[in-house]
């Protein structure tokens, strides 16, 4: 399914914020709400909000203003978040346990595995999953073919691994090394650069002295 | 010091970038680099680089290219990495112990104070911190006086718990709940939306079948 080929990535990235405050919104029982209110709310202008969800078709009733649950439901069809993609994790140290805790309801993913190239690390928290030795990932994939990594091993490995990953048939890295990966264009990935993110901050921080 | 008012954010958030590769050029035993080849291994044009670096002063020389331990020793100082923040961290569950460990080599920033509700929590990992109960909150941040505030609480409590700690002297949040905070223009926050990132990673993989 191709619904969306057209939709720029900046688009594409508002649309999970959309999703979040629609949530929020459902949760204090507002029903309906105008693009400006929801402008407002989300610091961008209405007629930005307009423009991009008639990326999608739009939604809004003019004069009505969107329907929360209708409009939540249908971008929850836009992110696919009812497709629930096999994934894997590699490297199950501090930041890997937590995001296996993190995923554990998550929408739009699944965690199937975990791997380390040590698998008496012990995953305690909401995790039924073993974790699995690293030289058993050709078969695991093999057989269970997942969809997307999530990558939280040390730096210096994260291209070899990365391109062992898409050997494998993954095509999407959740990229949590401090490294930009050289992978071939069909393969998504998004960055978590801690490091870049703390040290934005402080050169905020250390700015507005 | 200000030095450096005039730099747009996309330019000051390109230069922990620019500090991760000029590191591993360091690491690999490379002396000078031209903007061009930097630019390749970046994935951004030479005329690009030269442009970041000159809102800094530039630092190059015509057909000589980049000193890279030079250039790398002028954007710690352009970052202040030599200066460490005195930062909070602020919900000891597995995603703050995870940063806990990060934080615990990261430059430009130094943890002095973990706080929980439940003050309970054991840190193992490589922190020498206690945890400190969250009601002590007040008094730690007046005698301390902490800059950072790394933010890892449930969501629904993270506005309050922002507002809290911008009335005790918190000038930056890194913020890892799933709510966009609002606070004056005056405090820096640094979002890591673990949760818009991985559903733009499942869009993005949905996209490309």
């Amino acid at each position: 399914m191709k619904n969306t080929e057209s939709v720029s990535l900046p688009v594409v990235r508002r649309l999970p914020r959309y999703y979040r405050f629609l949530s929020e919104l459902k949760k204090s029982g507002i029903v309906r709400i105008s693009s400006k209110e929801l402008a407002t709310q989300m610091g961008l202008t209405a007629s930005q909000i307009r423009q991009d969800l008639n990326c999608f078709g739009g939604f809004g009733q003019q004069g009505y203003g969107y329907n929360v649950d209708q409009l939540s439901a249908e971008i929850e069809k836009i992110l696919y978040l009812n497709n629930k993609l096999p994934a894997i994790l590699i490297g199950v140290g501090n930041l890997g346990r937590a995001l296996t805790s993190f995923l554990y309801d998550a929408k739009g993913i699944q965690l199937i595995g975990l791997f380390d190239k040590n698998p008496q690390r012990i995953i305690e928290l909401n995790s039924e999953l073993d974790v699995t030795n690293i030289v058993r990932l050709e078969s695991f994939c093999a057989q269970h073919n997942p969809k997307i990594a999530i990558l939280c091993i040390p730096s210096e490995h994260a291209q070899i691994m990365a391109n062992r990953l898409v050997e494998n048939g993954i095509e999407g890295i959740w990229n949590f090394c401090n490294v930009d990966l050289r992978l071939s264009d069909k393969i998504s990935v998004e960055n978590v650069h801690l490091g870049d993110s703390i040290m934005t901050l402080g050169y905020n921080v250390n700015n507005n002295f």
